[in-house]
């Protein structure tokens, strides 16, 4: 049967992946897909490099926009990143009649509804399985295997770099700072790490599932973002010593009024699964009323991971595209015409529960004063560790409460924060028990 | 848009559930799948039950077959378990060209080649993401998700009875008898749990992942079956202080001569993930070359997580029917016509690691003679843990073997227990590591 072909925009760390796994499981492949898939041309700025990933055979080109627009390209592979060429190749290969495979989480969580809406009135496919948790079928567990499901809430480690420092801050004791050198070194962070430890890429990954889970359009703007970068090492210690684990969670939630959607360091109770999900690895748990709970683990980054996830979209496309367009699974798990319109909420409507770190003067009635602002502010406390007095005279004392609103919870913690008997700020943090 | 109408044969527990869920969540189903999806008929044996499990405006039958030639009906879920009334029924649904949907994995297990063979005559789509794991969609990751990859082995704790038991015995330091009562009166274990504790329940499950796995026929005649009837309680005891946990584990692995197909209870490293899965609680885990490994997590059964796959598999064929025949997702991950010959390996070419449990006479010489032994046959020694002499001047000697091929093992455990100095037989577990 005539080959697929593919043609691949940026011949990078995954687009060298890709053309790798796809020649050397050729022969799988096709067996699974019915028909070859090949590299029949690619565009790269350095064309001795991708020469050198592609080998002989491959046509190479400097202009991204010539393979969205080549006539004998039948699925445009989009790995340039970011939203500028990027979303042009995106769209220009639409509007060629060209299926898209894409990796680029930014692009899908800022502009998905535009792509999506001209994908469908041009009647093809824009597949993304590779943008969210690198290697894991996430999406497509969301978007058709648990569609009997009404979803409650999708948790997840969706943050490789974020996951190793936290892992190996908890393992060593160390500090932030020294541990991101140590990622750093080891090629798991970024010289500018801003993107990964300050929650943004987690977030555009959970603003996707988001969609997908609720049946809402992408809303990147309106997710709520804390990083790790503040975390400190005596936070992991004291949460570790009340039974949990804190990692960089993403965290989005079905209510009544609304949708939650939010990335910060959160604490887990150890014994769950995903608390013991270490290093660079990636987990997402899912919450539907009819399965419960069911989570998706494996590598959230990598050449042939993330290659795995790309070549997975190319297979479905290639048995699917036959298929009548109104027909097909579409982009965000639910039909564009259905979509609901369930508003993200702000950060201050989000109820969770909340371990709070104090520091007070050693003396009489400051656990008075605190309880009873918390109780005034109806939130209840769950658990309460009193650390030993230092030589300043002062102890830490760490609170977790039951569940509460988060504007609940700051508006106690400025009533406290004023009191003569506590000093500097109450670090808060979220708490998620994710019970199945 | 016109409503999809469902037939359901066997209104037990999945049965049940699925109509349940249907119902509850039918405005999700429909903004995902694009139209409604009703239950419009369904047989039982007793009809009072299904009337009230279903309610009214359900046209009940007592004979699965009318399900099975209904004019009205598009698809046909098979409930009724078994291979005799269930084959008929399924059978008879793809002769009046009606797609399928099962939970039935012994059926597909023994008579899948039968069945797919006869859907993709007639181009409907048998589906039966139910039959394994229940709520976990992880027939979907493997042949969907995955079909980039080369896959190198699927290990899964696919049977939540035996895995509820070997947890207690764990914890609790108990029996195998005491526990399985336990689990009875808790509705975790049948009346009569042959099926589930000998391990037949998950070879049925494996074989059918063998089979996706590799693309090679449904061979359930094949796999090799150990239960945990006959495990003691010492051994659960001896893995947890060398650091392992012993799980009925299903491992599929591909060799270059063939296929391994075994369920047995087994060793796991207590560090991996998969090793931490606990209660009647199910997992995967897929190694494939490019991805490495991912793993798939959640309840194994119940009314509702099976329900959940149920649908899934509905919403898929709602979704897709469309699609030409040629073109979907073939039932069996790859091509008919691209099946590979590899054979299943009988249970002596099987290469694994071993733990072994020799009771000793405590003399001189006893672990210089089993070691010369093991060396002979090209066993080589990974760890030993000699335990205390007891009254009898006797002694346990455990011993961790490197990779070893099983009719090598047998051979020389022959001739071990063939010394004077040895006890009664050697006990004998596999041992899997299951690197990423």
């Amino acid at each position: 049967m005539k080959p697929i072909h593919v043609g691949i925009c940026g011949v990078g760390t995954v687009g060298g992946g890709t053309a790798t796994v796809l020649k050397r499981n050729c022969e799988e492949i096709a067996r699974r897909a019915g028909r070859p898939i090949v590299v029949r041309a690619a565009a790269s700025r350095d064309l001795a490099r991708a020469r050198a990933a592609l080998g002989e055979g491959v046509e190479l080109l400097d202009d991204a926009l010539a393979i969205a627009r080549h006539p004998d390209i039948d699925i445009v592979v989009e790995l340039i990143g970011g939203t500028t060429v990027a979303k042009d190749v995106v769209l220009a290969a639409i509007e060629n009649g060209k299926h898209v495979v894409t990796a680029n989480k930014k692009l899908i969580a800022e502009y998905g509804n535009e792509i999506f809406a001209k994908a469908q009135a041009k009647g093809v496919m824009v597949a993304f399985e590779a943008a969210v948790a690198g290697g894991i079928p996430v999406i497509k567990a969301l978007r058709e295997g648990l569609t009997a499901n009404t979803i409650e809430w999708v948790a997840g480690i969706i943050n490789g770099t974020s996951n190793f420092i936290l892992t190996e801050m908890r393992d060593k004791g160390a500090a932030f700072a020294d541990v991101l050198k140590e990622a750093q070194r080891l090629g798991y962070a970024e010289a500018d790490p801003t993107f990964d430890i300050e929650g943004h890429d987690a977030a555009h990954k959970l603003t996707i599932m988001s969609a997908i889970a609720f049946g809402i359009p992408v809303q990147f703007d309106k997710a709520y973002l804390e990083g790790i970068s503040k975390l400190d090492a005596a936070d992991i210690k004291y949460a570790q010593e009340l039974g949990y684990r804190i990692k960089l969670l993403g965290v989005t939630r079905r209510r009544p009024h609304g949708i939650e959607l939010r990335v910060a360091p959160t604490l887990i109770p150890a014994k769950r699964l995903i608390a013991n999900v270490d290093g660079v690895m990636n987990a997402v748990l899912v919450k539907g009323d009819a399965v419960g709970a069911t989570m998706y683990y494996g590598p959230g980054a990598g050449a042939e991971p993330t290659a795995s996830s790309v070549i997975a979209d190319l297979v479905d496309i290639t048995r699917l595209h036959t298929a009548d367009p109104e027909h097909r699974v579409p982009h965000l798990a639910f039909q564009p015409s259905a979509m609901a319109d369930l508003p993200i909420l702000p950060i201050d409507e989000v109820e969770t529960c909340y371990y709070l770190r104090l520091n007070a003067q050693d003396q009489p009635g400051v656990l008075a004063d605190v309880t009873r602002l918390l109780a005034d502010g109806g939130i209840s406390v769950d658990a309460m560790l009193q650390k030993e007095v230092t030589d300043d005279g002062r102890a830490d004392i760490i609170i977790i409460t039951h569940l509460a609103v988060e504007k609940n919870v700051n508006a106690a913690l400025a009533k406290i924060e004023a009191l003569d008997s506590i000093n500097g700020k109450v670090v808060k943090l979220r708490l998620e028990h994710l019970n199945g």
